[in-house]
């Protein structure tokens, strides 16, 4: 008997009938949750409930539960919301964007699309934090760190930020930590939005943001911690490079840090920051092949000079060597995290850009350096062909030399001109970036065609023809079949001119990895090897506690790739965008509807940047009241590492609550605490329900009290996957959330990124969300600006819109109550096996439960990374570790998963637990069956294909092929994922840091024993 | 250095100029070709030749040579071939079309979609041969034949034909072949298509084919083979079943085969062929989620009682064992195939489309039988709601029990109501059938929605709204949520009430597989899991002898998807479909120019049906010549098994021409032959270069020869690849031939189809080419209708007409000179370990050579099946084995294979060499190092996870996992592709035919021994 019960929407009878009629079996929510309806019978029973009502009753607070249902749109099918999500791309126009300030219009590699962005092999994938089973995306992203280290001419990279503007605070952050000083000076060649995020970035940290003209400023006080230019500028200005590197000489020489934002397609031709003797490059790797998405997602890049290598924010990719002692990639350097370091951390950065750092990696490897190089020479060449026109037409060229970016002045200042060229751009879909001092900006990018440069004529009136122009420039020249033989022969201020002084002398992307993969089909195999490396959502759960690791459904993520959405730059005109502003008013709607919040921020693309946003909108409400010496913020022991490290950014104070000893939020310290503070407090940051999986009974009395001593409330949403349809943190006491659209609201995870964090606040805090310099908010009482584009990871949020018009409210509860019940029927399955740590006062689990591991340490010598690393024989990405309690697993199912996997991950954990107790029977220092406490399948593992033969040796543990690999029935060659190396050495990996490609001999055989290298 | 060899395109300096500048790096020749530029040349020297023009004119006879470059349009890059494509879509206008006629609006399933139809993991495999490495799709297309045979009610059903009329076809020509009567009955209400192809096929096998009313006519007689009707018939009418049910027993009685054309969606409610006592049924699987494609492609089915399976034309996938025992799948009943029975096949079949029959499996599973009964439901329940508000405004419904499908007489026959309903259909992009009889057409399908029947209303002006409608039946029905409730209140010959008398009894697709995967997260790991099981081309090279397995580029398959090509029916008015015939026309010409002849069919969609359309083209020119009375077909020994199956379906006799020692075609034997039979002689049948691989010289003689005789030369276009650019077979001397566009022009194989096989002819030839009820030809000369739609597999064209686009005259010269270039590259490299069978007479082979693998046997015991299973271990899927001669391999690279992976290939074959000398060692009888002739690497291969451990068991084998599963450094896990079983058991399988799913215990374990079934 199919199950038919979320299909009745519809707002009276009559359309009910309708829509049950016609839905035909499309009907989204039976597909995104995992167990079917008899199951769900089943499973409810063995946690002793009846109804779903009853569980809920069981698990949540009486004090929270909604008593009604969510008042949202009734759920479409799959085929309907394509449909509506084409119809809202075709009100966005598509024009022809030159506006450049860091977005550029772009060639998206069709095999990149393919097997990359359109792959849930690629797109499903969690971050590589379980180094064994990721080895692939690993690989690529040092091919991300790679490039961008060789072409910033810097000595290490990390693997990407999440935009250029934010990357630009984090260099100020870095220099701030390096000298303590307290003033930093941006040159105003900057663009607009990288200078507003800096100054919004700055004020908590007590920074003086000084904006002005670098080269002419006065730095011998030694009192600026640091500079950041723009190279080329803003403006597309590329200053004399021996002067350049000169002043960058004089500045450093004052213990000033320098740093740069920069564009890596430009430095294919020009002297590197690295070159001109920069600490630090920054910029946005979006042109190499990541669509515009209206402002994102895209990876921004962080280079630094060796020496500040270990301040780097961020994720860096590094080698190690594995047991065995081969070459092995993991994240270097973790000790730095926020999640360790806390409020001490150096950023609250959590997460990068990982999809869309590997297809700019992607896009580099497919091009190689001379690739690279003839897509540059095409852009600049097009950009000098424009500008040689314009001086002949009595234009102003305000900058000589320029890469693709030209500051136009109007030929006499003739306002008509101005009008005309408006007007011409109109009428032939073409956005141009105007300036407030009535100038005219043109960036050109790959895209550009004959016929764009000829329409570029048209707008400027220019009488020539672009083939009459090559032709007479090039004259005689009878081997211009080359673009750089064309090149020769232009004129103007030509970067590709023998002896341009700005010119790029040193070489690039020489490793073999830029080198081999030129054709399609060796590129394609090169992805799917890679891919295959790697555990995702295609082989099995990834049940991450805290990570909602759920269903990225394919009707999902279609509407991303129409070109109505891919294809808008951040910065047009709001008319050309009606179809994005319905989509996010509709998604903000909602997600008001579902969060009981009455205003929703778009901008922070993460969670920790949503943390940040929503701190300082508390802290600009603040002080629009009057109390903006409240700089308390209480947050329990067992918050996420974000939410100190985001607190103290936000110019907090942190003071940390304890737990009783069963997990909960120590209630009476926590008034205590409150009280204490009361004149100081700013808010109470909390997660609920909490990160011990609990919905504890006191939430509604805690943000009481918050409220009674003169605070805000900060909800932290990373757990909401447990409350949407159930209770809403905007009812109970929260003023404010972000939410993390890549967890509850089905944005895949993209092996590390992207991530969408929006805030929702109540009515009170909303004057105070971030603004944007594009979208300055009417009164200036915005708390600042957080991301470079206004709307954050525009270009995804079709995802999350998308989902929650497929499940309606009927079914969007029913997700929330599965991943309850998933959650509870594991912890059943498995308490009598392992302990688990927490549970609510009913005995029920949110959607996430903790698994003691603890125990096992003095009993067997066994460590929770060891029951992890076990895992991988058995196919799976192991749960959170060690977090929020060390030594502990926590597990979160999400609904997706159905019965039968669910029941596969428990079998697997009590035969682990089977093993376990093997070992504990071993007498220290002694054997049994051959196995020691040292040697056995959990300290070994996992166990790899080099280990059974690959590596041309006899198989050679006290314990069998079959013992390691195929430990039980349900593990066998139809679903079998080998790791691709052993346990990985990270003491190792960071002692001797290595953050770039090795050298061809890796490549060759595929596994190099770390000492071959010279 | 980068290389920029293709560059230059254009008809004049000042265009190439523009062309090289604007192209950047987008040049797709050094896409798709492999070698780079730097190691062409070091091939070129190790083949002994200095520039590729030497190598040509060592490999191809001079006499063919072209004297000068393709006239085509300049090579244009993928993004602008993109642009255009997206041109030519928006030029073809997409109209609701209710026209019916076996195509059908569906909704592709968006996991289906990016898993499979746009997944180079699924499209680039090759037809399962190798069934260790092939156990994903064949498990599918299991799959598919459970889903054909549960819903037809029948015994055994075949993995898909290539459309419904020529499956109708094989239907008639299977009954001929049983009881040799030469007539057949085919009712008047089968499709018109259909009753062409039919029609076409009967003569020249000698059956008149006679239409009528079956119900009402006369088979006492005993002389009619077999009948074919349709049901629902073409109007949409169902028969009274029981009448039905008793005329079927009646015809049967006499000795007759009595065949159904059907509909698979209207099976899941009415009664199946099967209860009807139909022994054949056929029809399309497009609804189940294929797009319309114009046509095609889509995959055909065939299902037939038990007794006479083994009649069944194409192929069929059977349960069978492996080496362990275990339950595996592979082709079953090989031997009835047109390779090995030739000109006494049963059919000419020779490929499925198995890509398509994938996607049309995988619908099932993911809809499951409650899931597609779901979807009949709206259908049929749209139907209903239609034909009662047309009978109350006065049209006449002529057949009152339908499912889907409405013919509707206009009321008083008033001529100005069919003038209106065209009208308003033109007004609202709607298509229906308009029948001779004045009447009109409407079948609905599952994309109708509520405003699509509001729509219909309109044009047929009924003043009714479907909401009050659906709300006055249902009337106080307060359940009335589920769509089968809803049902029961829809008046008229409602297929779903209780005790229709039409209704189905039987339940169908009662296995596992379509009960389980149902979430698309377990659906979405089901395609994966298949996926990964099998060798494609994202793994490595497939070099396999006279397949051409080039790459298939994802830029030449996007615009396939674009709506406007996917979503047209292939019936729809011409002004529809200016797209189509642009494209069609360019593609067209181009091919003329690309083979010398005059004029292209496009009707034909596979290689053989291309060989019978050809053939049939000679024959209705002979007989428009008064020639008819010549019937012989001369055919070397060597030739595809197809040739002379398709000769003999064609109505010709085969004389079979020997080879010379050397491999070619001994010209004197030829030339007597042709004299001989000069009175008789209707062609010839030459494959060039020849299926040996060589560039015979004697190519211009045997078709003087044969033109001498009065014959017409029928060129295989098999080997084309080794042609274009180089010589055209319209020049020296074919008049007519098929192009393999899944080969040369790179439609990808898709895992054993589509295919594509149009007919060039010169122009003598060409009012006899093939046309089409719905496009007859002007002064009826055609040889008649091939296939189901006028331009088969439309759909895919654009993929073969982007390739050209993209290569230009130049690009794919050189990809026939690398094509030869990396035969004659790896030619060379293992002469010195096998010896080469056939070489051109300067010592060079053309794009594919010959491994003589004969001596083995005696030396070593070593058969070529050996060595095939052996390269599994080192990760590659054999070349053809024992085509087109007997123990031998047959290696074609392509163009598109790199050199480090020839060398790899090559490589495995040496080391392969280097273990049949060690068993070459080995006394018979006797062992050396535990080695005997009966147990070695090559005789236990392919090794798979079970032998290492996954089976509970010790490594058994005489040598080492590592000499077993990794041999060379080259195999290692990261490339490692382990196969799906051991040895697949053919005869086993063909003696215990089963072709449909196993049970669900050998889902569960993922590997049933045979013996533990029930």
């Amino acid at each position: 008997s199919h199950s038919d019960e979320f299909f009745v929407e519809g707002p009276n009878r009559a359309e009910q009938l309708v829509s049950a009629f016609f839905r035909g079996n499309d009907n989204f929510a039976q597909r995104h949750i995992g167990p079917r309806e008899e199951e769900r019978h089943l499973m409810l029973h063995s946690v002793g409930c009846q109804t779903f009502e009853e569980m809920i009753r069981k698990t949540v607070p009486e004090s929270i539960l909604m008593d009604r249902e969510l008042n949202l749109d009734p759920a479409i099918g799959e085929f309907e919301l394509l449909r509506r999500a084409r119809e809202l791309a075709s009100m966005n126009e598509v024009h022809r964007s030159y506006i450049g300030l860091g977005y550029y219009g772009t060639r998206t590699v069709a095999p990149i699309m393919r097997n990359i962005l359109e792959n849930p092999g690629w797109y499903t994938q969690y971050t590589p934090y379980q180094p064994e089973i990721a080895q692939g995306r690993l690989e690529s992203l040092l091919n991300f760190q790679t490039m961008v280290s060789s072409l910033t001419g810097l000595d290490v990279a990390n693997a990407s930020l999440l935009d250029e503007s934010t990357a630009a605070a984090e260099a100020m952050g870095l220099a701030f930590r390096l000298n303590k000083r307290r003033k930093f000076f941006v040159d105003a060649k900057v663009h607009p939005q990288t200078i507003a995020v800096v100054q919004s970035r700055s004020e908590p940290l007590g920074i003086q943001v000084v904006v002005g003209d670098f080269l002419a400023a006065d730095f011998s006080q030694k009192d600026y911690c640091g500079l950041l230019f723009q190279y080329p500028d803003t403006e597309g200005r590329i200053s004399d490079s021996d002067f350049l590197a000169h002043k960058i000489g004089e500045i450093k020489s004052t213990g000033a840090i320098v740093s740069c934002a920069t564009d890596l397609m430009a430095l294919t031709l020009i002297r590197s920051p690295g070159e001109l003797g920069c600490d630090v490059a920054v910029g946005s790797t979006q042109r190499f092949g990541v669509p515009l998405f209206f402002g994102g997602p895209h990876a921004a890049f962080f280079s630094v000079v060796d020496k500040h290598k270990r301040l780097m924010p961020g994720r860096m990719v590094g080698v190690s060597r594995d047991r065995t002692g081969a070459v092995a990639y993991r994240l270097a350097l973790q000790a730095r995290e926020q999640h360790i370091r806390r409020d001490k951390a150096t950023s609250n950065i959590c997460t990068a850009q990982a999809l869309l750092a590997n297809m700019a990696a992607m896009y580099a490897v497919y091009h190689g350096p001379a690739g690279l190089q003839k897509i540059s020479a095409k852009i600049h060449g097009s950009a000098l062909i424009l500008s040689e026109c314009l001086q002949q037409y009595g234009y102003h060229l305000r900058h000589k030399t320029f890469f693709d970016t030209l500051k136009i002045g109007i030929p006499d200042s003739n306002p008509s001109i101005l009008t005309r060229i408006r007007d011409r751009c109109q009428e032939n879909k073409i956005n141009l970036r105007y300036y407030d001092d009535g100038d005219v900006g043109v960036s050109l990018d790959e895209t550009i065609t004959e016929q764009d440069l000829e329409d570029l004529f048209y707008v400027f009136d220019i009488q020539n023809s672009v083939q009459s122009l090559l032709h007479d420039w090039t004259g005689g020249l009878h081997r211009a079949d080359k673009i750089d033989v064309i090149m020769e022969s232009l004129p103007g201020s030509n970067l590709m001119h023998r002896g341009h002084p700005a010119q790029r002398q040193t070489k690039f992307l020489e490793q073999p990895v830029f080198q081999k993969y030129h054709s399609e089909t060796d590129f394609m195999r090169y992805m799917k090897r890679l891919e295959n490396k790697d555990i995702s959502l295609v082989h099995g759960m990834i049940p991450l506690g805290s990570c909602t690791m759920k269903l990225n459904a394919a009707s999902e993520m279609k509407p991303c790739y129409l070109p109505g959405f891919a294809d808008i730059h951040p910065f047009v005109p709001p008319e050309q965008t009606k179809g994005y502003q319905q989509l996010i008013s509709e998604l903000g709607k909602d997600l008001c509807e579902i969060t009981g919040y009455d205003k929703f921020s778009f901008q922070p693309n993460s969670g920790a940047a949503g943390e940040y946003a929503g701190l300082r909108t508390i802290m600009a409400y603040l002080k629009s009241i009057g109390q903006d010496h409240r700089k308390i913020c209480l947050i329990p022991s067992s918050a996420h590492g974000t939410n100190p490290a985001s607190a103290q950014m936000a110019g907090m104070k942190v003071e940390v609550v304890s737990l009783t000893k069963d997990g909960a939020i120590d209630v009476e310290e926590f008034k205590r605490k409150a009280e204490q503070f009361k004149d100081h407090l700013a808010c109470a940051m909390i997660t609920y329900p909490s990160t011990n999986g609990i919905f504890e009974d006191s939430i509604v009395e805690i943000c009481e009290v918050v409220h009674r001593c003169g605070g805000q409330v900060y909800m932290d949403g990373a757990n909401l996957n447990a409350l949407v349809g159930v209770a809403r943190p905007g009812d109970f006491g929260s003023d404010v959330s972000h939410l993390n659209l890549h967890k509850t609201f089905c944005i895949p995870h993209g092996g590390g990124g992207p991530g969408v964090g929006p805030i929702g606040v109540k009515s009170h805090l909303a004057p105070f969300l971030p603004d944007h310099p594009f979208y300055p908010s009417a009164d200036g009482r915005s708390c600042g600006t957080i991301s470079a584009s206004y709307f954050g990871s525009a270009g995804i949020l079709p995802i999350s819109w998308a989902y929650i018009k497929m499940m309606g409210a009927k079914g969007l509860r029913r997700a929330t109550e599965m991943a309850i019940l998933n959650a509870n029927y594991m912890g059943r399955k498995l308490s009598g096996h392992y302990k688990i740590l927490c549970r609510g006062s009913k005995g029920f689990v949110a959607h996430e439960f903790i698994l003691d591991c603890r125990g096992f340490k003095t009993t067997a010598g066994v460590e929770v990374v060891d029951i992890a690393k076990r895992l991988q024989d058995y196919g799976f990405h192991a749960p959170t570790m060690s977090w929020p309690v060390p030594g502990t697993l926590m597990v979160e199912p999400t609904e997706s998963e159905s019965l039968e996997e669910l029941d596969r991950f428990c079998d697997a954990m009590i035969h682990i637990r089977e093993e376990i107790r093997q070992i504990e029977q071993i007498p220290a220092g002694g054997t049994v069956d051959g196995w020691s406490r040292e040697v056995n399948p959990l300290k070994m593992a996992p166990h790899t294909q080099w280990d059974i033969g690959a590596n041309g040796k006899a198989w050679k543990f006290p314990y069998s092929i079959t013992k390691a690999a195929y430990p039980t029935e349900k593990i066998n060659p139809t679903n079998k994922v080998w790791p691709g190396c052993a346990r990985v050495d990270d003491l190792y990996g960071d002692q001797n840091l290595i953050c770039s490609c090795p050298p061809l001999e890796s490549y060759v055989s595929g596994r190099t024993p770390l000492g071959s290298r010279s």
